[in-house]
């Protein structure tokens, strides 16, 4: 069975040409093909092809696994002089593979796809609705970062970026594939996406037809580090921030451009497609346009990357089949973790607040809050059954801001966020879900079985609480959790209703689970 | 002219008669009347009369001022043996009065109304729509409280309260006129605002027509002593909270009580009618009946005090003409204040948020924030142009709770409300409101005239803000307000544009007042 992707040439025709010129012509000189002869399963096969005629219009690859007897067929892209065609491998076993470009040359070869590597999962998908998991069943609990054009910064800023990121305080992260022009992101990046139009003296005037083989490689390296690091890349393809034009392509460059996006990123397990940041910006792009862009990486895109768009004021129509999960910037300065339930019972989608306020201490309300605040919302975000983004804006740090260029960290929410995931990965299974489970005028709890519980109570600062609706039969293992100073009281098994003495601070959190073997 | 204040007894009538019998009978034994010759504007002239006959039905008085030529009637309430009738002199100068019962005993007098005692400005209106003022035109800013039961305390408790409100936190109180059945609630309180019906065995088998004279002796003198701490008193005349009938009394009976409470308390300057907490909780009580009382007391009390009523969830319709002010029990955990502009917009009236969740440490959510985030509330509140009010909800000192039983305070908001009264005070009229001064994504700011602007960023914490909208041309006296700290941070005298570091903390205002004379 041949996959639904289409390439741009007729494909029967391209698979006995293929055939055909393979076997006359494997030995004479032309173009040469390298790729590897083994990848670990969920890793990047890249077949990397030179020596194709400068004209080379279409570059593909149909693979397929010796014992399934399916067939894929992907496309391939041009990285300045040579092409590469990129695949993900979802399943172990031998492969076999044909390359061929524009239906007048091919070569053939196989691969083994074996175990996967230490820590990969595959790519994330969403399961249970409201959550997520990788491709081989593993949970996936986002708690995501904001460096929107950390790569468009100097090397000196991105290897700190990256060590920063390797402390393991976030396990996603979002940033733009276009620069940033913008307050505190007023500098030209030293690197374009496009190659200028050969000859033209226009400022600006890209060849939209090329890009930019250092530019791309740069993302390459950062998707592949940040994989290793376990930290998926919330690509976003669009935003509003520009000076240079990419905000403002025309139509066949976006085409273009998305489709170069999607055969170079889409074999990297570790990428997730946000089409705009504040699609609503985007003064010049209708929701036909977006709806189109959706369905283009749609088509593209082999292994169904996770897909959402994020706003500025207006949430765009998150019931749309296309997207996967809601991308959210608050509506309000002072709530929004808050209508985390509300949103996935009006959506009935996974719920991520992308955009909550960021720890910082800029101008701007928008990215001015203390880390305890930030924290707080995190973890409202949590019990009510979503996932929260974190931003860092302090400014004093030689222009060098978290949330736009990377860098170090400087203020105190991200070791709480980190302590955040740590019970994230301890919970029983796919997620949590706001209940109210306990007090009617309380603070939200959470549960995804009835015998797991978590209650948060922000900026309420109970001294003690009696649990009275347990069941009165069963034993409980309670913890008291302080989310901030990132500590937790074993309190002990304590039988179905009891009584709970409780610091009489702010932040705390309970974690009740029952004991099964009792 | 007389007053449109009606008696049960035929007016035209009395007043001859009172003449006949004060001419006729003025030596001999009967009633007696003891009443001042002089009386502070604004403070309480009492006739007290002793001797009238066991039935008698009725006492009032009509009292003129001698140069003014009005009268106005005045209806006196039983106080057990006794027959008190009270008026507030509004004017200055010489006024004279006759008193008469039931049609057949009168007598006359007169009393000097002299300059106010000092702090006594007068009763408390409506000023500026959204805001107040004393009837002398000083204003008033709401800085409240609550200890809704602290009347029915022990004695040693009742003047710790006092001894606490001496210190200037609050001017105003919110506490009930009925005893309260509540968590925390459960004691018996020593006295009970009727008798018992005679010869009655049954628990709680009131006779709504006595009023214990010590229960209202010691509310008459809570209201003076707060009076002359200047502090106002929001009467709660009904609340769900009860176990002995006086939220379920018969239509007569709580006619006769509110008659009662405006004869008693309506001569009071400092006295507020707050005709419910929770009224929506006293699920035998219609709004047509909540429409009759507020029309009983508009009727009878003569000096028109503050009129609202309180909610549990849904508000009452506070466009009702009697309501003169918004009296608002937050409908959410997390937002409230900052829905204050909504508020003042949607009812066209003051807004005063008598409850905001309460500072404390206590298992349920309506009473347990933090002090600094209810401070904030109250900041929030006061830059978008209404008022707020405290209470506090600490355990652990002797089962006494501020919010109900008054005694000490615990917490920690209490100096900064203090710090925010005086802030208040200090501004150039008649209230604040909110206005989008200066950032358009920025923090509530609020003015009441365009040269005076405070700005409050609460848990947002800007390190700087470049002001870039006020009159170019003038120059600013500039402060910054650390709200929590209460301290005042003279910047001096910036010109119209500028550039304004800032502490990068939490709960911090500025102060941007024109100067007017360069």
């Amino acid at each position: 069975m041949i996959s639904r992707r289409r390439l741009a040439f007729p494909l029967f025709g391209l698979f006995f040409a293929a055939q055909a010129f393979a076997q006359g012509d494997a030995a004479a000189a032309g173009p040469k093909v390298e790729a590897p002869a083994s990848v670990p399963q969920y890793g990047m096969f890249e077949a990397k092809i030179s020596g194709l005629p400068a004209g080379t219009q279409n570059v593909g690859m149909i693979f397929n696994r010796q014992d399934a007897g399916t067939a894929k067929l992907i496309e391939g892209f041009r990285d300045g002089d040579i092409w590469r065609v990129r695949i993900m491998p979802m399943n172990r076993g031998k492969h076999e593979y044909t390359i061929s470009a524009d239906g007048n040359w091919s070569c053939r070869g196989n691969f083994e796809v074996t175990a996967p590597a230490p820590g990969m999962h595959g790519p994330v998908r969403v399961k249970n609705k409201y959550h997520f998991a990788h491709a081989d069943g593993t949970p996936f609990y986002p708690v995501g970062t904001t460096c929107y054009a950390w790569l468009n910064q100097p090397e000196s800023v991105r290897k700190q970026t990256v060590e920063t990121l390797s402390k393991g305080y976030f396990n996603k992260i979002r940033f733009c594939i276009f620069p940033k022009h913008y307050v505190f992101n007023e500098k030209e990046p030293d690197l374009y996406p496009f190659l200028l139009k050969e000859g033209s003296e226009k400022e600006y005037d890209w060849d939209y037809t090329k890009p930019n083989p250092a530019y791309f490689a740069r993302i390459d390296e950062a998707v592949e580090t940040l994989g290793k690091l376990g930290i998926e890349c919330d690509l976003i393809l669009f935003h509003p921030y520009d000076k240079w034009g990419f905000s403002r392509m025309p139509a066949e460059a976006n085409d273009f451009y998305l489709t170069y996006m999607a055969a170079r990123y889409s074999a990297y397990a570790n990428i997730w497609w946000s089409f705009a940041n504040e699609y609503d910006i985007l003064k010049d792009k209708t929701v036909d346009d977006w709806e189109h862009y959706a369905a283009l990486i749609q088509e593209k895109d082999p292994y169904d990357h996770l897909r959402s768009i994020h706003n500025c004021v207006p949430f765009y129509d998150y019931t749309k089949p296309w997207i996967t999960h809601c991308s959210i910037q608050r509506q309000d300065f002072y709530v929004c973790a808050e209508l985390t339930d509300q949103y996935r019972r009006k959506y009935d989608k996974a719920v991520v607040l992308d955009e909550i306020q960021y720890e910082g201490d800029i101008p701007y309300m928008w990215g001015n809050i203390a880390g305890p605040e930030l924290v707080r919302r995190f973890w409202e975000a949590t019990v009510r059954g979503g996932y929260a983004t974190h931003g860092e804006t302090y400014v004093g740090h030689d222009g060098v801001l978290w949330w736009s260029h990377g860098g170090k960290l400087w203020g105190d929410s991200a070791p709480r966020l980190k302590f955040l995931k740590e019970i994230l990965y301890q919970t029983p299974g796919f997620g949590l879900r706001h209940t109210n489970q306990e007090w009617d005028d309380d603070a939200a709890c959470a549960e995804d079985d009835p015998d797991y519980l978590l209650f948060y109570f922000g900026r309420n600062q109970p001294k003690y609480r009696d649990f009275n609706r347990l069941d009165p039969n069963a034993s409980y293992h309670v913890e008291v959790i302080d989310t901030w100073n990132m500590t937790i009281d074993d309190r002990g098994i304590m039988k179905g209703r009891f009584h709970l003495e409780l610091p009489g601070k702010e932040f705390t959190a309970i974690r009740v689970v029952k004991v099964k073997d009792k």
